[in-house]
């Protein structure tokens, strides 16, 4: 798997974007403010939404549209979360995809919607009917051109300060197979995936239901097990399109490529989570939690999950302070029954605790360790043999900042 | 019941107090930083502990204590936490137990035990001897004096920025009953009552198994409905000291008194509460959240918690902006079924969303609200009876410089 920037890029076959300004966010920069990925043959897709009760009218039209199992674009905007809107906003959800498909010539339910960006305020129609016309006529007068992809990617960033993009490319039987990614979201990230949206799309031939069961497990162990603040949104949404355009036979589990392909899709959406932790509002650090030798898996993560959310680890962190005993009391209330008396902690390699309790060790080192952008916590727990890991950032002062002046 | 502040405050009959510099804190303040409550007949004893899998050595001894239903004398420093100390530590709780009650002439299972700050050091039992040396000393010399109890209330301070006390007297039968009450704990509080101490003493006569069920519903209605950070720490504890010394009879279930003495005990642990919270670190806002018209009592409560746990929420009030968009989004993500489209929040007494959706309101109304200390967010389900309160405070930049810096 190759990294960002447009140089080698690969992107899938079939597959084009635009990204326009339609004017939703202020004319101050008049960056890109809407995108529109395309397929010019229909694609087999899965999706997984946000699992908050409140969900915004994007997310209820889109859940609709997957259920049939067949798409050709998505459409997103940032800006506005056209959440809480009620029904004039799942009508205005409904009106944007209507807009889309006409200049697509597709149906409807063949476009996708997601939205990110202010809750509770209606969308400005004009400007997503000014931006929907913009971005089809570039699809119609332009090639595929990666550098439209990137600016897709560019155009749904909130608070983010990168895009966050991956492609992965492999070959089945000598012909290849693409598969092209990208992800937004820095605050309100959480296991369930909050305020976060993400797009996968490949030539890759798939049916519609193990593109779904594939999705969810892979989710399940990226986009599920990041956490920035501990909030979840209404808008969260992970997308899988597969257009079927590549040469390669179908994949499908039990076939032999079935595993490379699942293991390339797995290793992109780890790689684009751990950037969005990476870009976490304000943060300074990534912070890899590690919990091994629990009990079962699901204690492995409700305490790697524990520690993950925990303010007074973030903030250690980001002090650099190797105040161990506040890892050890966030494992303590995971609500999982533990012997304290066998945990040992590291924090990169050097061991801080060790059987629940002090041990000496190199003060300077550790500090060391922490002024590095990469922090590995350990947690060891000497009494299973089943491991969990999650990802998280420190917390700062400029978390603070962001988000008690975002919006005013 | 009255306030704080040492004129006019009434301390319970048989109760003293000491509050001395034993050198566990660093030299260069010198304020006290142990102190001892001290009765001078035995009392019914009840106390509340940690939820918290890892258990600080103070709270496993006291734990013990309290089942035997009897103490003198509780003793509290702070500097230390004897947390993830391991059994060292726990012989280091045992012997300061020890030394104090050869001092006061009781048993050591007399002796309850709550230690506050860094986890994971040796407590200095140098210190411990001499500042129960002091504490003993000042005990027999003195007569009981409010200065003394106001002085321990400030000896177990960590990053509180003011001392928590409350009193309530009234009479049974023309007798006078009194209770004292005081509180630390500004960082990692939670429900389950994180770094949180709290005491109450009353010259009630009380039945030690009364004691016990009365104090668990009176923390799990007041110290358990705050929250700081959501962290949760080793050591907390609440402990109820009855001597017996009113010359009121007994106070049981049933007999007509009772009901004043609980809901005089239930006020003022909410009133120290409600004071953790507004000297949350860093906080400049105390938030009330009250969760209406919910179909039960779990649902209410489990959306009130998750509304006042969310940063984004905390962050908002302190930018002092009307984001109702974040506690819709909190609301939705609290694991209740809810029907969004029947929610009406109010910010104060201004209706900011009306069925789940946007309404018209005064934005610089809200915004003067905002800048109050105290703010009120109430949420109205309309989806059942039920209601429930929570207390939090707001998430400021000065959390985290406290958080980042402390200990190091």
């Amino acid at each position: 798997m190759k990294r960002k920037g447009c140089e080698g890029v690969k992107i899938p076959l079939g597959f084009k974007a635009a990204a326009v300004y339609a004017g939703i966010t202020p004319a101050s920069r008049k960056k890109p403010d809407l995108a529109v990925w395309y397929s010019h043959k229909p694609c087999a897709v899965a999706a997984v939404f946000t699992k908050n009760k409140v969900q915004a009218a994007p997310v209820r039209v889109s859940r609709q549209h997957v259920m049939k199992g067949c798409a050709r674009a998505l459409l997103i905007n940032r800006g506005n979360a056209n959440a809480a809107t009620g029904p004039a906003g799942l009508r205005d959800a409904w009106r944007s995809a209507r807009m889309l498909a006409s200049r697509i010539s597709a149906d409807p339910h063949e476009v996708l919607l997601a939205s990110t960006g202010v809750i509770g305020e209606r969308l400005d129609m004009a400007a997503m009917d000014r931006g929907i016309r913009r971005a089809a006529d570039h699809l119609k007068k332009n090639m595929t051109d990666p550098q439209d992809f990137a600016r897709a990617a560019s155009a749904i960033m909130t608070t983010d300060t990168f895009p966050k993009t991956t492609f992965g490319t492999f070959s089945v039987l000598g012909k290849p197979v693409t598969i092209w990614g990208c992800a937004k979201g820095a605050g309100m990230i959480h296991p369930d995936m909050a305020t976060m949206l993400a797009v996968f799309l490949t030539d890759a031939k798939l049916f519609a239901r193990d593109a779904r069961t594939l999705l969810r497990g892979v989710v399940d162990k990226s986009f599920n097990r990041i956490s920035v603040d501990g909030d979840t949104s209404t808008n969260d949404s992970v997308f899988l399109m597969a257009n079927g355009c590549s040469k390669a036979p179908a994949l499908a589990p039990g076939r032999p490529a079935w595993p490379l392909f699942t293991r390339t899709l797995s290793a992109m959406a780890e790689e684009l989570a751990v950037m969005i932790v990476s870009d976490g509002e304000g943060a300074q650090h990534t912070i890899t939690i590690d919990v091994e030798k629990a009990r079962t898996p699901g204690d492995a993560l409700a305490i790697a999950r524990t520690v993950a959310v925990s303010p007074l680890v973030k903030t250690a962190v980001y002090g650099r302070d190797p105040n161990w005993g506040r890892i050890l009391a966030a494992v303590g209330r995971a609500h999982v029954p533990i012997r304290p008396d066998r945990i040992d902690i590291y924090i990169g390699r050097v061991a801080v605790c060790s059987r629940g309790t002090y041990r000496r060790f190199d003060e300077r080192a550790v500090k060391n360790i922490l002024k590095g952008k990469n922090v590995n916590i350990r947690i060891v727990l000497h009494q299973g043999t089943s491991s969990s890991r999650f990802w998280t950032c420190d917390l700062t002062e400029k978390y603070i900042k962001i988000n008690a002046e975002y919006r005013t």
